[in-house]
């Protein structure tokens, strides 16, 4: 397994990420992740870190890099199915996910992110131009 | 990573997989799978191999097996995202993922789920009661 699959959901993205992350793979993801974006124009990306059991601060940072990066090409990003011990570390590590929002999983996710488009066309006219 | 995460997406449950299978993985796999058909009463199983370079005939019957279990408990199951090359290899050695039904993508596998859940409600009258 060298690249972590991006399955596209109607207008969302959406990657489970299963296995240890290192530099090559996170740099892999953010390459192929921004690519579909742009390419297909989604408005939304969800991340399920389900099966992490840690969270340090490398893959806190990276998911706040795709948070940023997709941001800038017009797709929110949700981080979802975080298990409650990996928020209990966050906290205690004092580890925030600066610019990454959370949702239990991905149906509550997939909801937050038809909100939050829906939200921006009513107050910008159209997807993609928010913020 | 010991477990293979399963997404809940509506009535249908997601699996994506991106690791090397071996026994007791596949045995956890179908025994979460079935656990959260019976809880939650999902219609349809989507299994995405798109990060599979290789289907051997391991991988193959656990596939195969998946389908089997689902079906009893009222699910169709959709192998989605297979490679081109794993195709041409699943033909060559003469391995038919028998009782298996294959879509391009998940968005497909989902069209493939939702019509044969129509059509099984429009013959049988209800849901679980399709074969």
């Amino acid at each position: 397994m060298d690249r972590i699959p991006i399955l596209k959901m109607g207008p969302f993205l959406l990657v489970t990420i299963q296995v240890d992350m290192h530099d090559r793979l996170a740099m892999m993801l953010q390459e192929d992740l921004t690519g579909r974006i742009a390419a297909g124009g989604a408005t939304g990306v969800l991340i399920d870190i389900s099966s992490l059991e840690m969270v340090d601060s490398f893959i806190g940072r990276m998911l706040g890099e795709i948070a940023g990066m997709s941001r800038i090409l017009g797709a929110e990003t949700v981080v979802v199915g975080m298990q409650p011990s990996v928020a209990i570390t966050l906290v205690e590590l004092g580890l925030s996910l600066k610019g990454v929002r959370t949702a239990l999983n991905v149906e509550r996710g997939m909801e937050l992110l038809r909100a939050s488009v829906d939200e921006s066309e009513a107050t910008y006219g159209g997807p993609g131009s928010q913020r």
